[in-house]
């Protein structure tokens, strides 16, 4: 979020570059203290007095156009090769304590925000967190409050755009009706975002029970509750499905949340839930032109800890290979998230007709269907991709204001 | 590798799931103790006395037409949550030691050739590794041995293209010449192994230098070795580069195998490569319409403890933002790795002229260019992406045989 108001520094009205602002922050004084220099804050919004700042690393986020280029906003000063020993030779409180100036010893003068610096501090535990929350949900939580759009608001106005991505991040997933039943239009609808992932898949797929299916989506079997393409190293990750056809009897969607179903899992067996972090599950899928395979645990974390995503699918699961003593407990540890994820309070339901849409996070929402009767009507959905890097930087610029 | 001899079972024959199957290998006995059996090897390649194989693990990989789908190659028992409890009521050695065969006690059958069981032994460390090595070089090294093929023999015949694919696969890059130097060639060059990789410059990009440019690489300016888009989750995997015009003096090209910088990283300074593995560094893009931002360590190893991936760019690294006492070390471990890095030794330097076509494993061989003057001349060089899950997937399927 950019701030708006006097107590921005112009050094950080200027940043465009990925950071975020703290707003209503002024450093009260900055003192040298051997290779770094301190900050006394004024009213910092998490109630911090002071933060440490390494000299390297003020030298190397000079914001000025020396130093980062002014067009591309990459950095061009060389970072990593500043002069370890390196040391201001003046530094001073300016703007009224909205900026800190800095001299080097060549005379160069970098200058940043106290915005900036609050946002960027990296001094103990006390820093701005900027992480949106996640919001997980059972199948209950979901029928109390179903996140829904309608299709033309969707494709005409930016403030439904930007809820269905809120959506998208926060709960995972979101429908969308009165999807124009043609071929296509679900591109449409998720190039409103961004470009689409391609895969060994295409660009769009169609998906009803084909002769020679290469893939049991492809078939009128069940489809358990699983993610899309984990023998990929990246899975896809927003999926966009739309339905065009749902006349046979059967074939209802199921949905269900991996991120509660892993929380779940943390706090009822901590023991699996680490084994699902830790032990990599071999993927893979063949077909007479592709023999594409990947490694990666089932639960993966962020660097904070926090969860990122959930690979599962048994179907295109290669034999487990773990060492031979880990074999049993890693088999309990997915037997138990199993029946997790199958606990019908977890399933939401729903019989898609034509023109509804949904999107979900495919690296955090499972999606399955039951197996429905090919010979009593027709089933036909179509989808795509968007991946997660583009879906979010969306919602950001959405969000520059 | 698929087997054709007398020694591999039929069962193995008829496997295209991405398993390797052990030639030579047969099967002298089978002995149920608790929770597992015992199969005693004969004429094991690796000379393996014994190996152990739970139960349910023998269940959840039968390759039975019922268990895993005839079209599709994908398993359809579900095998997560098989009676923990599972024993077969008889185990037998059958077709002359090629293959294991099990009766469980609802009267399925399942049968398991010995190749493929001891290509997929998870019993201690003595299972057949079925690792392509990786063969890292200085400059020296591939001034001695260029990896480079022709054009038209490229497009033309398999063989040069399975060659090529090697190459990049080991060395981590090979130079193709005689490239029509028309637009859209370097996609021609790339689609004859996959789809192409889209990013958000596009499904392919040209280098030169632009009007208000959104990245340094559309500029005139030196352009330090890095690694392309590590703002992304998932950096494109081989890049595809192909110089139309190179009329401007200067602009040569500059290649370093990461590979190599990691491993001499790891020998000279252990403690360096080890933070350079655990701290994640934050990079991020920001044009008019994108903010696109992930967290990775400098090098990630595979499960292996192999190494995986260097995602390496000074520009597009946002403020370092380890806790502040790991700071000073990650900068040390940074500067260390930049030196190897900037070793002459390390460098490839080249100068691309036009027809010449460079592919590189980009999330392995660091790229850059020196300035060039851009009054003097014209360069333009087009690029695309194409990832590794389909590069190695087509190696794979060329090796079928």
């Amino acid at each position: 979020m950019l701030a708006g108001n006097i107590l921005v520094s112009e050094t950080d009205r200027a940043d465009r570059t990925g950071g975020e602002i703290a707003e209503n922050v002024r450093i009260a004084a900055v003192e040298a203290r051997g290779d770094h220099m301190v900050l006394l804050w004024r009213d910092h919004p998490d109630g911090r007095r002071e933060s440490r700042f390494h000299h390297f690393w003020l030298r190397g986020n000079c914001r000025c156009v020396e130093c980062l280029h002014p067009h591309t906003w990459e950095r061009t000063v060389d970072s990593f090769v500043i002069d370890p020993a390196i040391a201001p030779m003046e530094q001073s409180v300016v703007e009224e304590g909205a900026a800190l100036r800095l001299i080097w010893s060549d005379g160069h003068e970098t200058r940043l925000g106290a915005g900036w610096l609050a946002a960027k501090d990296y001094d103990g535990a006390g820093h701005l967190a900027n992480k949106r929350p996640v919001r997980t949900w059972d199948a209950a939580d979901l029928r109390a409050a179903m996140p829904e759009h309608t299709h033309d608001a969707y494709m005409a106005d930016d403030a439904v755009l930007h809820a269905m991505l809120v959506d998208l991040r926060e709960r995972g997933l979101a429908i969308l009706r009165g999807v124009p039943t043609r071929e296509g239009a679900v591109m449409d609808v998720a190039r409103r975002i961004s470009f689409l992932r391609e895969t060994n898949f295409g660009v769009n797929f169609q998906v009803e029970n084909k002769p020679d299916p290469n893939n049991v989506a492809y078939t009128a079997l069940e489809l358990k509750a699983h993610t899309d393409l984990p023998n990929r190293e990246m899975p896809p990750g927003i999926q966009f499905l739309h339905c065009h056809l749902s006349e046979a009897p059967g074939g209802e969607s199921l949905l269900v949340d991996g991120f509660r179903a892993a929380e779940r899992l943390r706090a009822d067996a901590p023991e699996a839930f680490d084994r699902l972090t830790r032990h990599a599950i071999p993927f893979r899928f063949v077909d007479g032109g592709e023999d594409i395979r990947w490694r990666a645990p089932t639960i993966a974390l962020d660097p904070d800890g926090d969860l990122m995503e959930v690979r599962y699918h048994d179907a295109l699961t290669a034999p487990l290979n773990v060492p031979f003593d880990d074999m049993t407990p890693l088999r309990d540890a997915l037997r138990r998230f199993t029946e997790i994820l199958r606990d019908p309070a977890m399933e939401l339901r729903l019989r898609l007709g034509p023109g509804d849409l949904i999107a979900f996070h495919n690296r955090r929402v499972l999606h399955g269907r039951g197996a429905f009767d090919p010979n009593a009507g027709r089933r036909k959905l179509e989808g795509c991709y968007v991946d997660c890097d583009d879906a979010w930087s969306r919602l950001r610029v959405l969000e520059r204001g």
